[in-house]
């Protein structure tokens, strides 16, 4: 017996507990969750490839206000939006990203585009932008990015002078904490009917990051890896920590060559490459077999998982 | 008896036939290869740093108009240079990286920042170039990276309407071959007297190359990698098909993973990852116990190795 279609979606990690978050807030995350995940269950379910529906579920993400990606970005120090993507399509190996994008509406149809069209695997700065218009694809203005919860996070992050990631802090009164933890980043990992894997990551980055800095999530291997024989995995966290540790590209590496299923090697590749550093954050992982694995060291990370024609399961809090 | 201090350094690899190189011509490169290994030699033989040395011998390749880095970078489609680089550190797993450069005289001097003084891994274009110069960096305008025989290789491929690799089709006529082959790329990796290892990379792109486009020469996992219990690694060659196979990463993880030697290990990658896909290149590679590979798949790579006070050993061709 195949396999079922799955489809696993997170929305960041970071210091997410009951007591940050109001019951109508976890009910608006819960809804954009469960979205995302009804979006590429639906094509799943009709056979599309696990490209298009990873792709399907995280611009279903980017267009949400309340995830660090697309429309909900972050601001850079200089008030910017720089946004970065990937795909990775585990039956073929090709790969596809954007980095530092500020007026892609969705990123990850950037980074598709790249994958599909370009013969490159990265594009960066305005010559990603400009292979995104050359593709059809929606462009905004600064305006369209401009959110005004994520502009007070800038105003209390240059007060403080810190940097500060997309989750934390946001307690009940509604004032971001100052607190240099940088996380971030949508992703979506699926296996389809077919029997292929494929995984997709979209950040905003850092709030008052530095001008420039690109973090783990356009890198293939480090925040997202595919390959039918291993896992497809997409990462968020404290993305310098993902780049060092080549996190997505550790657990596959641990299932090919040392033998580990997707459960070992997640766990060992979280305790080696981050527990171990400093790093925190988290991972989604999947394997042709539909096992799978919503793994962090954080407090919480927006996650969900649906299988088959089963009913989305959410969860927030480590619990 | 601890293993001597070794450094291996690569200067691209492509179609390098005897057919393809004038005797001056290969006297030149013969020349700067060397200049590079002393270069590191001299630091690592009076105990200075693996990231010293590796990042000493790149400084002079990048210096040197003959190879794609630096100086002698090849031009976009555009007419511009824009130059990657990153380092590795593998003692500590402290990386730096930056893309997409076109004023900093030194790309890896810049990755070298980025690792020890910005708190990131990864910076790309204006940013990059703004911490570059906040770091006291040498800073050069277009006219200094602008060397004749790079822009000849430009306007021969606008002609032909190719992308160009640099160290093909240098036949005697001195008229570039329009072949789609995509190498490039200068890079160095150590074993200091402190047993640790480090790896850099640069480089100048591709020839007629997407405005925006990176490979895998700044990505950490991709094109550089280095870790003590494993391996320090500097790719050069197709960078789309070493992207996609994470392949310096690669060669680490099934040391790591599968109690592979370094030997056992980069003939596993180039063979999985490089000629099972149609990719083309090169590694060098050194574990802390002094072993060494020189590993391609093309004609020829530019390559030298150094060890203890040894005299440097350098090649081009496959015999």
């Amino acid at each position: 017996m195949p396999a079922p279609v799955t489809l696993l979606v997170h929305g960041g990690a970071g210091t997410l507990t009951r007591a940050n978050l109001s019951p109508a807030q976890e009910l608006e995350y819960r809804d954009a969750l469960g979205q995302a995940l009804r979006a590429g269950q639906s094509l799943l379910l009709r056979g599309a490839s696990a490209v298009d529906a990873v792709v399907a579920a995280v611009s279903v993400l980017e267009d949400c206000p309340l995830f660090n990606a697309g429309k909900g970005s972050v601001f850079t120090h200089e008030g910017r939006n720089e946004m970065d993507a990937a795909v990775m399509d585990g039956a073929t190996g090709q790969a596809g990203a954007v980095a530092g994008v500020v007026s892609v509406r969705n990123p990850i149809l950037a980074a598709q585009a790249v994958m599909q069209q370009s013969g490159h695997v990265l594009l960066i700065g305005q010559g990603a932008e400009a292979f995104a218009q050359s593709q059809g694809l929606a462009m905004e203005g600064p305006e369209y990015f401009h959110t005004a919860h994520r502009w007070q996070q800038l105003q209390a992050a240059l007060a403080h002078q810190q940097v500060m990631l997309d989750h934390d802090g946001q307690h009940p009164q509604g004032q971001p904490e100052p607190i240099d933890r940088k996380f971030g980043t949508v992703g979506a990992v699926a296996l389809d009917a077919h029997g292929h894997l494929a995984a997709a990551t979209s950040t905003g980055g850092m709030t008052n990051k530095m001008f420039g800095r690109v973090g783990d999530s356009p890198l293939i291997g480090a925040g997202t890896y595919a390959c039918d024989a291993t896992a497809a995995v997409s990462a968020t966290g404290s993305g310098e920590f993902f780049m060092r540790g080549v996190v997505a590209h550790d657990i596959a590496a641990r299932m090919a060559y040392g033998g580990l299923s997707l459960a070992e090697a997640t766990q060992a590749t979280v305790r080696d490459k981050l527990d171990a550093t400093g790093g925190r954050g988290g991972v989604i992982a999947l394997d042709r077999h539909g096992h799978y694995q919503l793994a962090f060291n954080t407090e919480g990370m927006y996650r969900g998982v649906v299988q088959g024609q089963a009913e989305p399961q959410i969860s927030i809090y480590r619990d």
